[in-house]
């Protein structure tokens, strides 16, 4: 990893993980319900998505504490779809970042509901943040609800099961990621540039290179699913092909999915040559989406 | 049922349908997933939650198309925790409404995506609102999460499950069916003062007759548990005491829990009698969620 962005993420990881900390913490609510929530929160994930509305936010000169508060919407989001992906009716997976699935040590039950609740926590922190005016947050609010839901994140999962029965072609696949990672990842970019008053030109700069990230992330997700192993990876490695799932490397061959995702990685920088801002820290990032081996 | 609220219900049932079915059919999200979606809004719910927002707008003279909105909203909601409460792992229900349960249709997978995407769906259509301020849109999406979320209806959830293994005592049930219905039924009546710009005074009184409302609207469901017939339901009956539930007539005899619901009956018109407003709407609602027989 870079020195620049090594530098970033420890100045800003602890922040993001309190902020999801205390939104919990703070909850009336029953004490299982808020460790089973506070369980998949704390399993370790990269915060990659928080991290880009931080940076995105700072290239822009925005740097007050509703960044951490936007960032943990979208990684209770995150969380929550990966405690129902996990779920033995969906990818039925005992192991995640190396601990075990959610639904392993809290039940069914309450793993669908710890689910449902950072679902809608997401957007209860949103309404909640102080120093942001309401207009700034119904946008947020409705893009977040945009990107995670039916025309996004979870549309994208109904894809991806889809996709379970049959071979997907490129473009299928690529809508797939588009929506159940991308949209995602684009909504962390974007906010950043609302929370900013990032011009309409930068953002749209933005919406382009979080679409090439989005697909490298996915892409590089694939290859590590081949190349990588369980310990590595912290889940089951290999479970694409046993399960006949349509990836890159089964479209593509291993080495045209690794040409694929460096092409994204181009066009993600090329993106970023519109802004007049340092874009370092974003560069950055799309070299370590890239070359990250978990 | 009276008059004036059979009325009412004529009057505005077929606006909140409607307004439903838009707020699905508008969505480019995959056709399986919509419809998914649409068969549990469709599944013949008696929409008592919308019909609470358009009868305390209406109140206050607010009569905007926006109540049919937010009435959607809590529909959704309403509607995906019916969904995931049908799962296998949850209350393994095949019957809801007289029809078969969502994932019965769908598979479990699905019907925890559709879930899933109209708890999401709910948050973006109160974003979406065309003519409401900012400020009330981001009021309704904080109080909506917040009666929806653990600290609400999921948190009662939970708390009901947990009530599954052991026998509740009377102040812990009401705890359970305050968070677990009453929460988004309050949200329904208080969302109308919203709406309509109604007094912090009025909005206490409300909120009052919603938590007796939603007592005795659980009070009721408990009764007719024993006394109703599945045809009569729609779903199965004597399902209560067979899982040995704690419900108000396990703990009360069938004859306390009906005291107990009048009760709350009563509680819940001297609440109206605070209200310089035509009440006679919501006093016939009363009368109906003690007296209906589904």
């Amino acid at each position: 990893m870079n020195n620049r962005l090594k530098l970033f993420i420890n100045e800003h990881l602890d922040y993001i993980n309190r902020e999801l900390e205390y939104q919990v913490e703070r909850l009336v609510a029953p004490h299982t319900l808020k460790e089973s929530m506070l369980y998949s929160l704390r399993a370790g994930g990269k915060r990659i998505r928080p991290l880009f509305v931080v940076a995105v936010s700072e290239m822009f000169n925005y740097k007050q504490k509703e960044v951490y508060t936007v960032g943990a919407a979208v990684e209770m989001i995150h969380t929550y779809s990966l405690i129902h992906d996990d779920l033995p009716s969906m990818d039925n997976d005992d192991l995640r970042r190396g601990k075990p699935t959610n639904h392993v040590v809290f039940g069914e039950a309450m793993a669908t509901l710890a689910g449902d609740a950072l679902n809608t926590l997401a957007f209860g922190v949103l309404a909640r943040m102080e120093n942001i005016s309401a207009d700034k947050k119904v946008e947020l609010i409705n893009l977040l609800s945009v990107a995670s839901g039916a025309e996004g994140m979870v549309g994208g999962q109904v894809l991806d099961l889809d996709g379970e029965n049959r071979q997907l072609n490129l473009s299928e696949l690529e809508q797939v990621h588009l929506n159940k990672t991308g949209a995602i990842l684009r909504f962390s970019i974007e906010a950043g540039a609302v929370l900013s008053d990032a011009t309409m030109e930068a953002r749209k700069a933005l919406i382009e290179y979080a679409r090439h990230i989005g697909l490298a992330f996915q892409i590089q997700d694939d290859i590590l699913d081949v190349e990588g192993t369980s310990e590595q990876l912290g889940k089951t490695a290999g479970k694409d092909e046993e399960s006949n799932k349509s990836t890159y490397p089964a479209l593509l061959t291993l080495d045209g999915a690794k040409q694929k995702l460096n092409e994204h990685y181009q066009y993600a920088l090329n993106a970023l040559d519109n802004l007049s801002e340092d874009t370092t820290l974003l560069r950055e990032f799309a070299n370590y989406i890239i070359s990250r081996n978990n």
